[in-house]
């Protein structure tokens, strides 16, 4: 399957927000039409992207990344859209980081031929199927976690047979009570032993996620980065990248909210025996957002870096104005993200004016329906459009499977295509 | 586009947790395969229905509305599945009831007839969209609400020279405080007198949810169905289903928490000038659940009508067992409903023997990822399979396209699309 493949397919039920009357048509002829997402026909809740603002976050991770001497594989699992994969790769990507097989799947139809799968995986069927893809593809990279002896076994019974041995990265759990990886540098070892002693799996480096470090602050990341990096340190002095040796020495961490100190603490890493290929996983950066991770970016400490901008607005409608204080419109829990905040109004259109949706409040979501608190005096009625600003980019992208994208005049430039 | 296109389509990279190797296979040739869920090449995460269990819950309510004289259009926006929707039709289903203009391109496109539209609609586009379908297909019965003067002038504006009147219902809220829905019987009939002033709107009945009963009980929930029931008699009595009359007087309420009350009152509706179409609403019952409607459920009440049956089971993958009281799964927010409770771990599988998930509890969902901890003792490894009970079937059924509907011996005999 290609990108072209996608601009081939025909807009129809299967895709929410689209002009009705758009219905047939191709997603090429579609964005041919260059229509208004505001006057040209689209239905609401329909959720956009800005042009200018999705740019914007894939030139600043990418001058991010080359500063800062990192390889950059963003976290596929947010948008799950191979057409923003093609742009990061485009943009210097290394590649693209995976959570779960079905993932892959998606991103290897698509061409992508570097893949971090930042997971353990033990599933027999998913592996042969990797296998054989590694099998028929010499350009195809796959690296996954492993965290137990059980699970390498596990991996080791599946993968008999196999031409080319699986790579893998042991993972460093971010702490007691953190989520999965190992706890204590002497399980990784035991992790590492039991990975030599298959014929199928190939041991590349280590990895990590400090987002799971327990109290994340500045200090803690740093201080369990450099635990990180010191693993790598004595695995490689204990020669265990040298059977079977991969030309580089894998050594990966970063979500979105402490790569400023993955910048510092991998800028730290000592000469090892093969170079060493830092790799950074961010992904929630392609829309940024209005909550979460506005609050959580490493920008906010490092200004003098830049600035991410948040591109989705979800675009509702208010349906029902019953009493002076209350209005609903016709997003919820289908449209908007809710797992870490309520989506947060941010503009009003009535006809061809927009102005701040001032005095208007989220309490809460249906599934839906959104429901809004507006003080005295504001300015809300049937029909008005309100834009809602979202957190949380993973659980926007995955209740949307065409996205227009809208430069800021409104015209739509192109239609994002997601497989969840 | 009709059922049997949706058995022509292929399986790929779009529908998660299906086998690698049925790449490319139709879904009908799938189906015809056979294949078990457990030993057939299904990865994790993977959502499957019981069809035991479905066609126990469709049987159930088919029965339950015909004995208490109900006409039924359980809510569609629950599945989205339009094989769901002809089996609920094939079990007596008047019609389905949706939420928002999008899925009512859905039902349509798969000839669903009658349509009733829970929700107040003032979108021009939609609007347009749905005149042109009413133009289109005589046999084609829609009904939406309307609950605001200003809602009414807008339809009316985007009705212009549609060939049939659009019938509205008015809604009326359950309280103040409440969702949508006009909040006083004087504003109903200020809305009622707008709709017979246009040309475009004919006015066919009255509707409310009753779920959204402040401090909803059973005594609250049967005074304001009686208020509901109230405002059609007076109404009628006013004669405001007479110009332009339709055939029938709409009286509509019922989700999955209070259609006993519904029936209640419903069964004392007085004799009015035409005859009434008593329209319940509920559609949860569809896979019902293991948590919030398994708690919520009028069956609990009526046990001598009967019990619906909890169809999901979410099969997950422990894949990091990192120390003796936490364990992860690859199921997370992407794969299981968390809105209302987090999942609850049913059944372990391990080869072929399945058991109890004693001493297992869900503590949080990452996007990719279910926090386990287990008890002393609690026998879960690396490898294992996890089948976890859901709550909320609108929330479980929006994350998978195509879902695998498996005997109890795990042959996969159906596989069910949904469009959201």
């Amino acid at each position: 399957m290609s990108l072209a493949r996608l601009a081939e397919d025909r807009v129809d039920h299967r895709f929410k927000g689209l002009p009705p009357d758009a219905d047939g048509l191709s997603v090429a002829e579609l964005t041919a039409q260059r229509r208004n997402l505001f006057t040209g026909g689209f239905t609401t809740p329909v959720l956009a992207l800005s042009a200018e603002r999705l740019e914007h976050n894939l030139a600043l991770m990418e001058t991010y990344a080359a500063r800062h001497g990192l390889a950059f594989a963003p976290h596929g699992k947010t948008t799950m859209a191979p057409q923003l994969f093609r742009r990061q790769i485009e943009h210097g990507a290394w590649g693209i980081t995976l959570a779960v097989p079905h993932q892959v799947r998606v991103a290897r139809d698509f061409g992508i031929e570097r893949i971090f799968l930042a997971n353990e995986l033990v599933d027999p069927a998913a592996l042969k199927w990797i296998a054989g893809r590694l099998d028929t593809d010499p350009a195809f990279r796959f690296i996954c976690y492993v965290d137990s002896v059980r699970g390498v076994e596990l991996m080791d019974a599946a993968l008999q047979g196999a031409a080319r041995p699986l790579d893998v990265v042991v993972e460093l759990a971010a702490g007691e009570g953190a989520r999965t990886g190992v706890r204590t540098e002497a399980e990784c070892a035991a992790v590492a032993d039991a990975v030599a002693a298959t014929g199928t799996l190939r041991l590349v480096g280590v990895a990590g996620y400090e987002g799971e470090v327990p109290g994340a602050d500045p200090q803690r990341v740093h201080t369990w980065l450099r635990r990180l990096v010191a693993l790598a340190a004595d695995f490689d002095k204990a020669g265990r990248f040298t059977a079977a040796g991969p030309d580089e020495i894998v050594i990966s961490a970063g979500g979105s909210a402490w790569f400023d100190a993955v910048a510092d603490v991998f800028a730290e890493i000592p000469e090892l025996s093969r170079p060493v290929l830092k790799l950074l996983r961010s992904g929630a950066y392609v829309s940024h957002d209005d909550g979460h991770y506005r609050k959580v970016t490493p920008f906010n400490r490092i200004p003098e870096e830049g600035a991410l901008e948040p591109a989705f607005r979800l675009w509702t409608q208010v349906v029902s104005r019953p009493s002076p204080d209350q209005a609903f419109t016709n997003g919820g829990k289908r449209d908007a993200a809710y797992d870490l905040d309520l989506p947060v109004p941010l503009v009003v259109r009535r006809g061809d004016s927009e102005r701040p949706a001032t005095g208007i409040e989220v309490t809460a979501l249906s599934d839906q329906h959104a429901w809004l608190r507006t003080a005295p005096g504001a300015d809300l009625e049937v029909g008005d459009w309100l834009g809602l600003g979202l957190s949380h980019p993973c659980t926007s992208f995955d209740k949307w499977q065409l996205i227009p994208v809208a430069q800021a005049d409104g015209t739509v430039v192109e239609y994002i295509r997601t497989f969840f």
